[in-house]
């Protein structure tokens, strides 16, 4: 399934196969089952993951116990707790497959090494982190200008393929709503 | 003031006094008054802006006519429109001088230009934006997690700097208060 990453690094360098094959050894294959669990709140976050194929999510419970989804990725997308794995840190979130999913990971050292080896690496992840910023920056803008009401049907808008594939109780725990609110809002909608 | 700059680039790449005087020619420096507005809504958003000394912020005003500051850019720090930048797109938010403010900024071309000039940009530039998307992932969970009083708390003990520099209505507007609930907030910890 490498190829998909290939693909993928095409979009933002140019990457001949010999390279691809020298930087494809510093990642790991692996397959998650459904509700797979691949990184834990409190373990240091030594891991970055890339999705081939499914979908994993990134969330947190609050002091009253509360689960948030604050983030979903899914294919092409890179997805970690970014300040700890910055840092070497313990992680403030857990990380789990929606579906079953094939990723890539990469351990923060393999991730040093491969920028050093390979400096065109930098423009890659350069991108990715710039993209990856610039969409976080519209996400505050919606979640001070919207209304829960107003945040659902952007969501829906913006991303129909994850109200077909995601469960809506996980929906819900993105958008801030309780499941309840979330099946009251669909019924408004629908009559 | 570009001294300001050289030392914020060595805290990510090594740059030579030679290499640093061919990179800064990329940049125009500009002396902003205080309440001066860099960059209008609506405007295509073709700059980059760095703050050498003084404090910028980036707001929008809501249909209904609420202004909402969504960031602050203090020392060393980058601000713009991200997407609209990348994609030289008209800008969904106003930049604006909150101090008088020393600033270099940097054109979409030039900044192209300089990354295929100088690689070892790439590099910077990849830190910059993985610490910007680090801090913005980290705010996104507080947004789910706090309360308005612990935003507010939150606020105070992480960026103390900002309480002393920054006018209260323009904090209660990058917070989501009202100018009045943040008075009331005020009183009551103090009482």
């Amino acid at each position: 399934m490498s190829h998909i990453f290939k693909k993928h690094l095409e979009k933002f360098i140019e990457i001949s196969d010999e390279e691809f094959q020298e930087v494809l050894p510093y990642f790991t294959q692996a397959h998650l089952k459904k509700k797979e669990t691949i990184m834990e709140k409190g373990q240091i976050c030594n891991y970055h993951y890339f999705v081939l194929e499914g979908c994993l999510r990134k969330f947190f419970i609050n002091d009253k116990g509360v689960e948030h989804t604050t983030e979903f990725a899914i294919e092409t997308w890179w997805i970690t707790d970014n300040i700890a794995y910055e840092h070497l840190l313990q992680s403030e979130f857990s990380i789990q497959a929606v579906e079953r999913s094939e990723i890539l990971m990469i351990s923060h050292a393999a991730q040093e090494e491969l920028l050093t080896m390979h400096p065109k690496m930098e423009r890659y992840f350069r991108f990715v982190y710039q993209r990856a910023y610039a969409a976080s920056q519209m996400r505050i803008k919606y979640l001070y200008d919207y209304t829960r009401e107003e945040l659902y049907l952007h969501f829906c808008k913006k991303h129909p393929y994850f109200i077909q594939r995601i469960p809506q109780y996980l929906i819900a725990s993105f958008l801030g709503f309780t499941p309840e609110y979330l099946s009251e809002l669909r019924r408004k909608m629908l009559s």
